[in-house]
């Protein structure tokens, strides 16, 4: 069971070390089988270059027990768990340590909609996190970082802003399935990189204009979408 | 009819991709056929790994009509619609979000002239559009894009700066054929680029002496260029 | 003798070009056969893309003296002689003039705990050690850039910090195996470069929380880890 | 003739390429036969995928003239001659607008020794020459680059300090041999890029210390050296 699943999980993880998200083992994919209410994640500090679908562990969703599978899952998973139960909507997750999405969580800023790049994708800034109190980092430090990301996502929708930042951490991405987290892993990373370039050379940039935010995210989402074929 | 104008467009495309100026499917190229008064231009969102000459769509320059194809063109097609009727003496057009380009068209500044990589290609500073304004945006937003850039280029004659800032989005580059667009794309992101590093190592850095501007511009083009083979 | 410890360590060599950490012949990977007390080293100023396991050179870890091989060993021997002789716990060293790190000893300062990626690795700052005098200097130079590392480490825990920056001058990297030392030296160069980024971004960047530091670091090491496989 | 000379002068600028130091046309590599008073240098404007040896160009280094080749030489071939005969002691010269380099060139700053890396090729700071005059720039403006080169290099051997910097345009660099010329303009660009990311982490660091300056040249250079195998 859970084998179309594993496999897409597993080319999943290894594109994040294709794409250079992914630097050593720091980092993870998970796909969610909703039907089985059961989530499929790497396994835990796994060298790379031996992944193979077989060694993806098979975790379920209420209770967070290994289903399937013989080795432990990633230390993260217990974050996954906690989104996949809040974000009804998604279907897939990655975390990475990438670069400039990293630098952003460390510099403990959220990423400003500063132009169209930006705005295909994010309905507004991607937020960050607050940081994270001793008692929560000492116990149940993996599921509380679930909770901070709910926190901060109160007022938002994780469909209008696929990812965030988890302050002196690094970056979530996510999507309806695990390939579409992967994509959004990738563009959080290009737009946290292109903010960067942006503030340096203006230090006082401001956001985008909200007319034309609008635009393009409404462009590319929802009803009134015009962009790519039918 | 158009054979050998998609293939080129359709490898203009690609060599975008490979050059590293496009990510995701971010960025378009298109080209003229003077003749018969038509664009041929990438379809809209359609993924590069697997883009053909056949794909390509043929649209009318004076009507903006689909004359051949069967797919969507680039919604960014009207902006190319309105640059070919304005600047008579372009064949090619090139919209990428390359990094560095962008980086400037989010900071809402100009490139200047900093030294004699620019002068090559760049007789002044590359321009960068004002903001569009809501109503803009809200009504015909591809075709005004092209209007502000129409506007900028007021005083200034395209054929001695071949790019534009368009200002909260991205570069446009141009140039006698698809090609040489590519080519000056290719050299706006280098530009881009180079002047972000020498304003990191003097914030106050001034243009170039206007003498060894032109020296540079017109050793390359014009009637006493000596640069390069006869 | 020492055939298996001279083709791990020339690999280790080989590999710090592929990583990209070594530019011309700016580095050398050592390791310690600790039950025959020699060191095998890189020879000086050989071109990386021929050396072979046979070129490595055994020097004695007392005296310093050429035990095996036709070579010189590398200039910076002296300094690695001096660590393994404090530093009990360690098998390989790694320098090199890798660009962040060498950027960070440059600008003489030490990189701070930003965030989660750096308490994995490091339980602190990675420290900068103080300028050398003109005496240590125009005498016995690299042994004396051992003693300042070690002078540095007084107070420290080389377990706890696998490298260090030596002013003016580069980073050295170490492990409990040659192997291990590369992959010091390959996430040293990282986290020197996220540190680098992170500032950019907010130049009063605080560090990290106490309690995510030590939680990250012993989730991976120590008695108490959890992180990986059994 | 040349036959030999004219291989390893193609080869060396098809090397500028590879290491990417050269975008587009913009560089160019020449060797000096001394014995026949001649230099070989790279056609201008050629494309370089298409470069082959028989296209070098030979020009007479008194006069100035085409001695072998059916192709014009690079348009910067004065600027060589001038360098050829006022430092004696060099045989190969390359230019190219490398980012780093450049940038520092741009931004009208000489490259100051901030560590190791810079003092094992450089005695000192990489120079900066001074703003070519209207006079300069519209009158034999290649010959002329040379010689604010020369003005600069003064008080300064051309020997211990390999490269310069012409303000507002880019590195020239300069070895015993075109092959030397070549790794010179390889780590001047690496300079030039560690010393950018040092004044970003601390723009205010020093130049390092004096003893350590010599010391590191005179381990690598003159009749004391002892870096490297015999």
């Amino acid at each position: 069971m859970f084998e179309e699943l594993k496999e897409r999980v597993c080319a999943a993880n290894l594109r994040l070390v294709a794409e250079g998200l992914v630097v050593h083992t720091w980092g993870n994919a998970s796909g969610l089988d909703s039907s089985r209410q059961c989530m499929v994640i790497k396994p835990s500090g796994v060298p790379y270059d031996c992944l193979t679908p077989d060694q993806m562990v098979v975790v379920s969703l209420d209770r967070g027990e290994v289903v399937e599978g013989n080795l432990k899952p990633s230390s993260d998973a217990p974050t996954h768990l906690v989104l996949y139960r809040a974000f009804k909507q998604i279907g897939g997750i990655v975390h990475t340590h990438s670069f400039y999405a990293t630098a952003w969580a460390q510099a403990r800023r959220e990423i400003p909609a500063l132009g169209t790049t930006h705005a295909d994708y994010c309905h507004g800034p991607v937020p960050c996190t607050r940081l994270m109190t001793t008692g929560e980092i000492q116990t149940d430090y993996e599921a509380n970082t679930g909770q901070v990301i709910i926190e901060r996502f109160n007022q938002l929708d994780p469909a209008m802003c696929p990812g965030v930042l988890v302050a002196s951490h690094g970056p979530f991405a996510w999507g309806t399935t695990v390939d579409e987290a992967v994509q959004h892993a990738i563009i959080l990373e290009h737009l946290a990189r292109l903010a960067v370039e942006t503030l340096r050379l203006n230090p006082s940039a401001k956001p985008m204009q909200r007319a034309l935010l609008k635009k393009h995210f409404f462009r590319k989402h929802g009803p009134g979408a015009y962009y790519g074929q039918k």
